[in-house]
């Protein structure tokens, strides 16, 4: 179905001449035209077009879905969505869309918390949702190989009769494709065990802007002939090329899980706690996450997870969530007994109790007291979110900070900001930071910006751990990153993208 | 120390006139004059310069150990070695390297084994052996920032005491640096348990070929802000930037260590073995390590490690030793003696026996029979050795099909090739292929090259898996990297490094 070259020439010409400069801005980006449609109508097949315009004229709210982010808040005009099959298509795409100077926008799941999978006008969507296929398994090593848009869960399902995982788990994983994971460099519950995907990707295929194909789609572990390419387009957020391919390493299926809550009298236990906990747990320490005690009871309030007994919280500050996965679950139970009841026994003991589940339903709840957080803050009020990362010994100290600052701008009380509460991961030193407030108000946001993004940058922080910048906070960047490295990722973007198409106003600005 | 503007552009501009071409080929740097020195002189203390210009006037032997590499095989002319102290300095002597074109090549340890750390003409060297201070430590988060100069041993023992070890490990530990392990991407014995440094190094400090100082020297575990720069140098082998400063993650030191050694009547075997280890150990398995009939020969006739008894011997193929490392003696063991049993007590047992360590002794002797094979490889002749990578199942037949391939050439006989054998790491997927000659001769080499370059692309393999492509590899990297590929490195390199002064003739021809 790949249209001759001579054709493409012959439509490239007419395109180029109803062509017009976008009216929404700065940038020197086509809108589609039907000439555009009808060379994208050679080389998919008509089921693979979504458009407003002529000859498909598929209705406007058919691409509702794919305009709008997964939060609603960021929306794109895009006429023209195309999901092609393959990446010889992905590849023609992108030589005409770069020829034409059209803006493009690669999708994943849109289920990014960035605004970076929408566009910002009315750029082309790419979605990769066709391309959902494994290439390759080899149940030996654990390297999977799988287009971009395979789905997490379906890979997850994937591997699991060979007893692996997959190195990511998140809470989008029904939705979320693993090139957009990978786009975004997610985190995820599985970063403090497995890593990164800089560590666990092995390679990828990309599209390059101008239509070629970057075959880096390695099974390789280890592989040091120049610099690592592939590492650039984890979390590129799409504004480099589009990953058609991802080949990636799948850990062995831990045998046994447990997990218990621990009640702190003070934050300042936190930190010997988190050493003490290594030290004991080494290799089967999978989780060590942090909710304040906000932000416990506000999970309580809204019924999430089970109530701990009331004997187990009073004067408890905080509470660490301790996750242990292991080979062979009689060890595991036996290192976490230990571990209980030294940290009971000390003589200035750490904590005040612990709450040790005995069983897979109490191994949920345990789990939704600290899952659940989000989805009380949704019900209290209006959140305004703030997923960054500042040293462990700063955690208390930054929502306290805040709080205090919103009580001296007059914005703490019942009208305005009800509640500011942190919880994380401390393994990652990544905090969420939230501020409930009554609903969103100019002053608020006023008040929370840029106060935060400087208290991070005081702490040498990142104001983005996990969500990248998408078009959200694109003027924020400068909080995290130096002069020096904007510039450079900025000659990095003109080496792949010198005309500026993919995914137009995300990361920089 | 500093010099002022004005004096710098004087110096500067004597020196372009003193400057010539050099005459050693195609490139377009020039030597290092006396103006240089002069002004390196400002800016540096007399102690941190060896030079055999006036005035400083150097013995010429002093420079020996620099310009020769660590295998002796290459050799630079380099008149002067530069050992800053700052990152301030290596920034004043990058930029007028820089506008004076002159060819800088980093030196760290300079064990290297592809000639990457010595000059291809008469290039400065940047020794970055007087940067070797501990910048800041944090036991609790594991989190270790250190200059590029800090060796890795004393790294080590550093982080002992708070029972933290270094992510790598490699038999040069005692002499090469941190800088110099991020700058080859080091891999080691721990990449199997602690993944590769694109995920173990959380920042970098680098001076970019200009002077400006890159600094990415975050302690942070998650941070989405923009393309993740350092990755590129992490492996560039000095051809982008001189790294200053490394921040790197230190896991919590295992508490115990078991190894055993496994014999395997049939290669066959080794993957079937290699699932179900990882299965039953699970998370506390730390080393997978292959040696064939040939290499353990080798090994036993030249004394390494103690031979395992002849019962245990009799009609194997190859040798697996399989290492545990876990934070309880006992659970190991356990898994381990059941693991054994398992493996015995099976209908069709894929091992013929198995020598567990009771010892540290012991343990140690197991370990140098796998270690011991390059110094057997040694004693024994003059060694063809490739570090490649290819797929786990095609580890014996590359090594069978280059023995029959010599012998087709009728190179297999006492005074041509005496032994073709291969180890190496099963887990990694990591091939030590070695030829052991009577002697170097060109009908070897031709025989050997390009073949084993086309047998590792025709399994889509690396040419090399550890150790970099350095000088000696630049005319074989087409064989792992496609031409997108290759014209994607050369324009970063023109982004970093646009007059090619760094580490020239090294990693792109
Ligand atoms: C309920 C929920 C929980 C979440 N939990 C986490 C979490 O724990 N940790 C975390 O890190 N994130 C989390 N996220 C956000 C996370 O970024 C995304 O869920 C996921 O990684 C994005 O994948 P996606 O396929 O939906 O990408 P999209 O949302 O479609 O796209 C995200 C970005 O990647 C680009 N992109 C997508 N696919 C490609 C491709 N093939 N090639 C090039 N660029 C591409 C897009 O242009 C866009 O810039 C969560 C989101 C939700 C809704
Ligand atoms: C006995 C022995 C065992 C070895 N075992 C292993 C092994 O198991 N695994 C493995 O991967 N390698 C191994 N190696 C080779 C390995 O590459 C080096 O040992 C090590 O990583 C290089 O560090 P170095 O400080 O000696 O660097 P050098 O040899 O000085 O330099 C190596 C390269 O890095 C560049 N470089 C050095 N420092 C800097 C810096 N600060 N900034 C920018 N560029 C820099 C140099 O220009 C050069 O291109 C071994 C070598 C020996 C001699």
């Amino acid at each position: 179905m790949l249209v001759s070259r001579s054709c493409a020439k012959r439509l490239l010409a007419s395109a180029g001449r109803a062509a017009r400069y976008s009216s929404t801005g700065t940038s020197q980006l086509n809108s589609v035209t039907e000439q555009d449609i009808e060379y994208f109508s050679k080389i998919l097949p008509k089921t693979s077009i979504i458009s407003t315009l002529a000859p498909i004229s598929s209705p406007s709210d058919e691409l509702n879905s794919f305009n709008s982010d997964w939060m609603g808040r960021f929306h794109g005009r895009s006429t023209t969505v195309l999901k092609p099959k393959t990446t010889r298509q992905v590849s023609e795409i992108l030589k005409w869309c770069n020829e034409r100077r059209i803006g493009v926008v690669p999708q994943g799941g849109n289920t990014g918390l960035v605004g970076g999978s929408v566009p910002v006008h009315d750029e082309v969507i790419i979605s990769l949702s066709n391309m959902n296929n494994v290439r390759n398994y080899d149940p030996v090593s654990g390297v999977l190989v799988a287009d971009a848009g395979c789905i997490l869960q379906s890979l997850t399902d994937y591997v699991a009769p060979h007893n692996h995982i997959m190195p990511i788990d998140l809470g989008a994983k029904g939705s979320c494709h693993i090139g957009g994971n990978v786009a975004t460099n997610a985190g995820g519950l599985r970063l403090l065990r497995y890593g990164s995907l800089h560590g666990s990707v092995l390679g990828l295929e990309v599209v390059l802007p101008d239509g070629s194909i970057l075959d880096q789609l390695t099974t390789l572990r280890k592989d040091n002939t120049g610099y690592d390419l592939k590492q650039l387009f984890i979390g590129a957020e799409g504004t480099l090329g589009v990953i058609t391919g991802v080949s990636i390493l799948t850990p062995p299926q831990p045998q046994a899980s447990n997990n218990v809550i621990l009640s702190l009298p003070s934050f300042d236990n936190v930190l010997p706690l988190y050493q003490t906990v290594k030290r004991q747990l080494s290799e089967i320490l999978s989780a060590f996450e942090f909710i304040d005690r906000t932000a416990y009871n506000l999970a309580v309030k809204h019924g999430q997870g089970r109530a701990l007994p009331e004997s187990e919280t009073v004067g408890a500050e905080c509470f660490i969530l301790v996750e242990t996965s292991g080979g062979r679950r009689e060890h595991d139970s036996e290192k976490l007994l230990d571990l209980l009841e030294s940290l009971l026994g000390a003589d200035k003991p750490l904590i005040n109790s612990g709450v040790l589940s005995q069983s897979p339903a109490e191994f949920s709840s345990l789990w939704a007291l600290r899952e659940g957080v989000t989805e009380a803050v949704s019900k209290e009020g209006k959140a305004y979110k703030y997923d960054i990362s500042v040293p462990l010994a700063s955690f208390k100290q930054v929502v306290d900070d805040t709080r205090e600052h919103l009580r001296s701008k007059g914005l703490l009380h019942d009208k305005a900001v009800k509640y500011v509460l942190g919880y994380g991961h401390v393994g990652d030193g990544n905090l969420h930071l939230n501020i409930v407030a009554d609903a969103y108000l100019p002053e608020i946001t006023d008040a929370l910006e840029p106060y935060i993004y400087e208290v991070v940058a005081s702490h040498r922080g990142s104001i983005s751990a996990e969500h990248g910048i998408g078009a959200m906070k694109t003027h924020a960047l400068h909080y995290s990153k130096s002069d020096v490295s904007i510039e450079l990722m900025k000659k990095i973007k003109a080496v792949f993208d010198p005309k500026g198409i993919m995914n137009p106003g995300k990361v920089l600005e």
